[in-house]
């Protein structure tokens, strides 16, 4: 078994998928990861909806290209021409249809710091799908509120993010990290 | 090495340390796991302020106590007997002292999903915290906006949690957790 660190610096985002199914076991352990983040108040504010179901995916799929889409068109045009450097601002999600399953991870609202510790949920989530050997991405719509109505999830949980999990069919590039050094994020005692 | 489900099972807060420092390489291997976050497109939007200086531990509870007194002193009478209950009321915060070392966490506002990215990282602190054998807990101030002042970091940076480093000085209750079988925060295609 990997360790903790190397799971951490191997993990990469997968946008190609092998239609290959994700095993019941794994999902069932990555599911179960998610679980054991801590929380504020321990009131796991976290909810998942799995998608399996091509038919539902499809439509998560149209309703996100379309948000997004939407979401580009209203961003300052420095800003969406910044978006396209980064290559984050492509419409197109075929990972959303290829993907065997979609994690649709959601936030119940009001709960003390819901949004911090759902996110550290997703992150346990990434964890674990790798140290499966299977791959994910961390993807937002830029509207997400279509995933309440589609899925019939009450108002008061937000959609945080999709996770779309199948085994990786590319080999993305060693992770880039300019500027990870830790003299550029880590200060003592004082900013300067 | 324990594996990576392990140390999120083991994983709990202390709020009780010892005063033996950290040794300066499993600092260094926690600060570095932390950089091994995923961020939106790629922007690390995350800053560690590491505090020893005892002096400068003494302020940060100060301020943060009194902080958190003027929180609580402000919400509705029904959620601060909630929040009693939580045993998340209490305004006495030891552990900002007698932890040998305190991680400032910041995020910089304004990059692109730069408070999920933040706490994905701070999740990578947690569980690189746990693996080096250290205790830390997630705390964050009611109102935490005296970090930058006293830390003199720039407003563009919002402080996100205090996490104090140190050998645990008491053993945590084995995890309770009510409601973490999947049923509970798990459904399929829809939420009924």
């Amino acid at each position: 078994m990997k360790d903790l660190y190397r799971i951490m610096r191997d993990r990469r985002s997968i946008r190609k998928y092998k239609p290959d199914p994700v095993p019941a076991e794994a999902l069932t352990t990555i599911l179960s990861a998610g679980g054991l983040a801590p929380s504020g108040a321990n009131r796991q504010p976290w909810l998942y909806v799995v998608v399996d179901d091509p038919a539902v995916k499809r439509e998560i799929r149209r309703l996100s290209e379309e948000a997004d889409a939407r979401w580009n068109a209203e961003q300052p045009a420095g800003f969406r021409s910044w978006l396209r450097q980064q290559d984050i601002a492509e419409n197109a999600k075929p990972f959303l249809e290829a993907a065997p399953l979609l994690l649709c991870v959601f936030g119940r609202t009001g709960e003390p710091y819901w949004l911090e510790s759902t996110w550290i949920s997703v992150s346990y989530l990434l964890l674990a799908t790798e140290e499966q050997g299977l791959g994910t991405l961390t993807y937002t719509p830029g509207y997400p509120g279509f995933l309440n109505v589609l899925l019939e999830v009450p108002e008061s949980f937000s959609p945080q993010a999709i996770l779309p999990l199948g085994y990786a069919d590319e080999v993305p590039e060693p992770k880039v990290r300019p500027g990870r050094e830790l003299a550029t994020y880590v200060h003592k005692n004082q900013f300067r």
